[in-house]
């Protein structure tokens, strides 16, 4: 096994590890301890991986994955100054950074597999709406739309592709509930396509990567390039992302996440681990 | 608490009562006993909810729910005259009323939410797939496109709208087959969000509805219009509604209607209670 | 009961058999021993049945059943000249007649029901995925599309129907994966209406059929075209078959399909019955 970043200074201190199982079966690791959150760095590093999936002739399969405890991958950093993020140019699609990497990922010609354990919140359920395919850990697994608990507006996509994915009666309740779905119901509901038990599921989802790695990827590419006539256009993914932004700049949102971190929002604890509870608790 | 009706005379035997809960959350409650058609008046009503629902700044949820027992919402009044529903004005969008309110109902920068419990049949049905969510109870609903059994289309939209939400290959099974289907079905379906034990059911929507109600208008109007993308076109509403008053017009229909009537229907017992049944004997 | 192979020589040796239960019911059984894989001659048949079945006043609901044990409707003819199928006339929508025929069953005003026993394998998924219906064996039912496994493209339309029926996410595990599909996971997924018991699959098809040929047929077909808004267009059709055909003359798929016959593909025993496990044994 080789990393991009051992080869690459710029990502030294890589929050995203490329890992090649094989040249056909690569895995994506999110590392951003404690809590998996995404920053301008983190945009910047799917950036370089995407650009290194499109590049690379071998690749037939990527799965990402959490190497953070109880965080798949999370909101967005906070913490974080966002000009830096908006201040980023878009990528190839026309898109700014973030919908520019999930509308590439929707349309590489690789299957692309989410292995979620863990907290997926905000942009790690947009991701895994981006993917091909998504298993969760029946017992580890919570999925959510957090963000117009908080005033805001997701920026990635969910809006576009949860009502194909779950009808959309089901993906109004994820976005409008805001609350946290563990992955029986995502299962139930088809979020994700199975919730595995935690201890069954790193076999499975490498016993799934590994087979599709021996396929032929002309044939993997030609499959999902048909299958892509169902995906939304991307100007919804930019719609969605400028209403994201312009959410953050509204007192609703400013208010209530500045509410939020008084109660211990982000870093590991209560709020990180039932943010669906508290997120209910703001307007009460 | 405060109902509309008693500020307007000319809904002084409301078929639809407006409770606000709060100026946040409000309630609509169908209430034409004893099994809860939906005539002409009942039309006209829902013509006045929805325009006060778009008119007023401050509510975020409406609930849809029945006072009368065993009834949610059920099909047409077939002892009012046809002509006092033809003859109404188009609605804004130029619709008829009917498919006019259901659009409405759609695009309101509100979040709807249908709780049923007994018969949803026909409009009952139509309603629910014009709700945002929508949460049943596992013991005591039953939704229902009945039309096709006794020779008509229906005129609500479950052509444009079930396909997306549960599939053509369910949504077929429902319309063509006009059977029952229970609580318990209609979540294995996606026809609801979710079915719950009926001694929870108001629990949890009401705890739903009041979560909701504290969350930030402006972020609900926001991602329900991106949601908005996947809705069928108006027109497709129109053309049901078109096929559903022709289908009136046909001798199928009005000896199909005829016959059931003879068997008890158009009143409590056991043809309203087991509907999709007795449809089925009519053929036979 | 009355087979139309009776009274028409040119398929004497029938592959399809049409039998009329009654004029508003048929029955299309799939007999083509020992294995019901599909060549030239059944897809010279699927256009003679369409055409019977476009061209009957009477008929509302016809139901496609098989005569082979263990195997519903299988994979293509591989022993079969490619020059046979590809040299057949396109059909009236301009396609060619395999994707003819699937249009034109999706768009037949009769209901379409498929009764699924043993294995639907590729053509067996793909008309399956074209009826209007179709409800599987619990115990008996095997659905995949394996073409990916063996360097290939499917060719008869799932990428352009299962992701509005089961989901991107899901479609795209049925078509990356190659896997076998049971019953119950067919049913969870919305692959298919419902799976059932064995001993009662019978009888359940029986009696909706039965219910539904009792209806008005203005009615049915009224309410099916207005479903079928929600059809992919047929060059999405057209294009995954012009797909398949391509995949053919690679030497990907050439090698796989050759090398999974030398372990016993193509005729009764382990290689057909567990087609998903032997496929992923071949990149292995």
């Amino acid at each position: 096994m080789q990393t991009i970043a051992a080869a690459n200074k710029s990502i030294k201190s890589a929050q995203l590890r490329v890992t090649r199982r094989s040249p056909a079966y690569w895995r994506v690791t999110f590392d951003n301890p404690p809590i998996n959150v995404m920053g301008p760095e983190m945009v910047r590093q799917f950036q370089e991986v995407i650009n290194t999936l499109e590049a690379d002739e071998h690749v037939k399969v990527v799965v990402f994955d959490s190497a953070v405890d109880n965080y798949f991958l999370n909101h967005s950093d906070f913490m974080a100054k966002l000009e830096d993020l908006t201040s980023m140019p878009a990528g190839p699609t026309g898109l700014p950074p973030w919908p520019d990497f999930l509308v590439r990922l929707t349309r590489l010609p690789v299957v692309s597999i989410a292995l979620i354990r863990g907290r997926a919140t905000g942009n790690g359920s947009e991701i895994t709406l981006a993917c091909d395919m998504s298993f969760a850990s029946r017992e580890k697994a919570i999925l959510s739309q957090w963000e117009v608990g908080v005033g805001m507006v997701p920026g990635g996509g969910p809006m576009a592709r949860l009502p194909q994915l779950i009808g959309r009666n089901r993906a109004l309740e994820v976005g409008q509930s805001g609350h946290d779905i563990r992955g029986d119901q995502a299962e139930a509901y088809g979020y994700v396509n199975r919730a595995l038990p935690d201890a069954e599921l790193d076999a499975f989802v490498d016993a799934l990567a590994t087979r599709i790695s021996g396929f032929d990827k002309w044939a993997i590419a030609t499959t999902k390039r048909l299958v892509n006539t169902s995906l939304p256009p991307d100007v919804e993914l930019g719609a969605g992302w400028d209403a994201c932004i312009a959410s953050l700049g509204r007192p609703a949102a400013q208010d209530s996440i500045k509410a939020l971190i008084a109660r211990g929002f982000h870093k590991p604890g209560d709020v990180e681990n039932r943010l669906g509870y508290y997120v209910g608790q703001l307007g009460a």
